[in-house]
């Protein structure tokens, strides 16, 4: 009983320091790029020794195999609304919101997605699988909304229109970082990119909409790390 | 008088091989990738022994330079029509197909930008001015044409349509290579990123912009390699 207990305990601990790692390793690429982090440096802002980062995590690549998964696991939840929340603006703006906040806690991911891939190349496929879903999501958004009235597309605007969504989605960082020389992308630029988004919208968007959309409080991204 | 003549043939033989050198490179970038390019196989490419080519490159590193020289030389001829044109629609469009040409011609530096910065980072600063100035060019287009009343664009609405034009046009190799599983950049890519550009005006675009657009000819991009 005794030694059950232990293990219990002991597991507990094991999870807890996998854990910190992981959002130590997190907040590092974010603010240094993948590249220049080192998994001592990881072991040292997670408060660990090597030794038992290297239990965790064998190699630097594991860790960012691990951190991609975690990214994958939240961007399940991001779907298009269902049910009556089909035919409203908010539900499917708040899709967007919710998928640049998550952008940010793993902008690492974009601002050097070459790194990324030549560290753990084994993500390639599954980036490319989440991107098509991501892709299908938004396409059934768009189908929704012209359902609703709330947006007109003319015949032949609307591939061109999903492929900038995400082009711009997955690359505003990448903007960011070579344009405005940002070093660190902060709520500001995260408030940016998520306008660029809504701006390929808005020519498109009905009157009804507009009002929605002008309804709407400013979006929330404070609080993300 | 005979020694001229020898300097000036071995002159012109040595310029011919620097000539052939760099677009053997740059055909392997485009075809390869910067990283998985060798010098030897550079070398090989372009029919030149290994010791000639370092005769002229002493490094990759100084190819990728040399190359991106070579299109920031390319590049600055692209600027926004001036005088009577500067009220016509179609010589802004054929700024934007002379983009799309440049573009392809040297993808390599689109395809994988991180790769490129990290094999010669001294071409940082020069990719950010030359971002700069491009952009700026495109922002005296958009205000060429709407003082012709070729575009209406809302208050508000002009910096996020720059700035997406630029994420555009400089990601949508990215875009293909992940999404589309695409290997090699080929001419009906170049015309789809064209395409994607444009889509981004199009919905600005006055009546006469757009009767102007439908009667201008099909771009041509091929015979680019």
């Amino acid at each position: 009983m005794r030694k059950a207990a232990g293990r219990t305990a002991s597991g507990r601990v094991r999870g807890e320091t996998r854990r910190r790692t992981l959002e130590s390793a997190r907040m590092l690429f974010n603010g240094r790029g993948v590249a220049r982090v080192t998994t001592r440096l990881i072991a040292e802002t997670a408060g660990i020794n090597e030794g038992n980062l290297y239990y965790h995590f064998r190699t630097k690549a594991s860790l960012v195999v691990a951190l991609f998964a975690a990214f994958e696991e939240e961007a399940a939840g991001l779907a298009a609304p269902d049910g009556a929340e089909r035919h409203e603006l908010a539900p499917h703006v708040e899709v967007l919101r919710r998928w640049f906040v998550l952008t940010w806690r793993y902008r690492f991911l974009f601002q050097d997605m070459a790194a990324v891939q030549a560290e753990a190349p084994s993500l390639r496929p599954r980036l490319v699988r989440l991107s098509a879903r991501l892709q299908a999501e938004t396409r059934r958004s768009v189908a929704d909304l012209a359902e609703a009235g709330l947006i007109a597309i003319p015949p032949g605007f609307e591939e061109p229109l999903l492929a900038n969504v995400w082009i711009v989605s997955s690359s505003w960082i990448g903007f960011l970082v070579l344009n405005e020389r940002v070093r660190a992308v902060r709520e500001t630029h995260l408030r940016w990119g998520y306008n660029q988004v809504l701006s390929l919208y808005l020519p498109y968007l009905t009157e009804p909409a507009l009002v929605a959309l002008a309804a709407l409080p400013e979006p929330s991204f404070s609080g993300e790390a």
